[in-house]
């Protein structure tokens, strides 16, 4: 990978993106020749599982915003990403500089604040190839209309952050027995499109069946990774896919 | 209406949701012979614009989880989502005890959170036919791609609590100057369509492309309403469309 690939780590809170930066980062480090820089962008966290090279809390935290405009943790958080977008230029100038083959960028607990504010501005002033990864717990894929949902999820992400996305589906150590029914799903259109049917209320059916319908064209089901910050499960699937993305862009842009 | 009608109040951090439950729930008394209850279900407020029929705090804050178990703010979020989840069955007996014609659902800051844990269970808990109102700053639905944006969230929404989603664009005062060009790219889709090529990257246009193919099939534009919480525009526009989904839900279901 010849230039700096950017991986923006999002997901819902609670999705494992602070483990699987971690997680990550640590494999690319012992499996490729690949240097790897860690980002924080989350104002919000106690503490990060990896060094970070750069850090939004050396500026701002959500403790601090509290205290000092009298702030409840919802209107501190909001604040927080007005901030990140405000500076979102200082900020993006300091992280170009500093010199890595990967850039791991992990992303407030508070996804959608970060998308309506701070992250497409980010995205854009990144120097080199930027791509996002979109965590979900593996246990909503589980269920045809979560799978689905999921896919949609992650189709937003990167028509807002303007880059491509791919979806990891975390923490599949704690859903074993249901791994082989997403990879059913994922693989057979028509049995999703019947699983969603059957899960979906009467006034659904028409919205559902459309966009299972669209959805495989939308978002190839190879974008959809299933990994485990944990056990590290999953990782060498999602270097793989990460770099065939990275290849897809760098021939286009 | 005949029966209980629950409108979910949804809608990303900062999008005017109390403001607007209050404001709407104004209107419908003022201009209708509908009974109107107020429902709380955002544990991280200071205060809400309307008097509460069902108050989600008097069970938990997430005030009173950070202290009582140690925990941040985005920590105290997720737990709280997870007890709203393991008590929907409590909560939605409650407040299906509650006599109105209209109910309406104020939801947690933290979108997200609500919409993986504790959401789709209320919402199918709830008797009555259920439809969700999806707010977003009209500021973002200016550009091309926010406006896919949107509605692609709104859909994701829908599908997520297998309800029906109105997109509502609030804080028009704040956006006077692009409703004209907002309306013009709802209404002719191949506008849209050119503006979300300019708008987009390389990369990203053969996904802007499809979006917005298959976007006016799945969710008609007759489904946004633009409103403002604080001037009380919109809100006649708002009912109507509601009334709407309404008797057509009553139809299927």
């Amino acid at each position: 990978m010849p230039r700096p690939l950017n991986l923006i780590v999002l997901g819902t809170a609670g999705a494992g993106k602070s483990a699987l930066t971690a997680t990550f980062g640590k494999w690319i480090e012992q499996n490729t020749d690949q240097k790897v820089a860690y980002i924080n962008l989350d104002p919000g966290c106690d503490f990060v599982p990896f060094e970070p090279d750069f850090d939004i809390r050396d500026y701002f935290t959500i403790a601090q915003i509290m205290r000092d405009e009298s702030l409840g943790p919802n209107g501190a958080m909001v604040r927080a990403s007005e901030m990140l977008e405000q500076r979102a230029g200082e900020f993006s100038k300091q992280i170009n500089e500093i010199e890595a083959d990967i850039r791991l960028i992990d992303t407030p607990g508070q996804m959608e604040v970060f998308l309506f504010h701070g992250g497409p501005e980010i995205a854009k002033l990144m120097e080199g190839v930027t791509i996002s990864l979109f965590l979900t717990d593996a246990e909503v894929a589980a269920k045809a209309t979560g799978l689905v949902f999921t896919r949609l999820l992650g189709l937003s992400i990167g028509l807002r952050l303007g880059v491509p996305a791919i979806s990891v589906l975390n923490k599949i150590d704690l859903a074993q027995g249901k791994l082989a029914e997403i990879d059913r799903m994922l693989a057979d259109a028509e049995l999703l499109k019947e699983r969603v049917v059957k899960e979906s209320s009467g006034v659904m059916i028409d919205l559902t069946l459309g966009l299972s319908r669209v959805l495989p064209d939308l978002l190839p089901a190879a974008r959809v990774v299933k990994a485990s910050a944990k056990t590290g499960e999953g990782m060498r699937e999602l270097y793989d896919i990460v770099h065939e993305v990275f290849c897809a862009c760098g021939d286009l842009t």
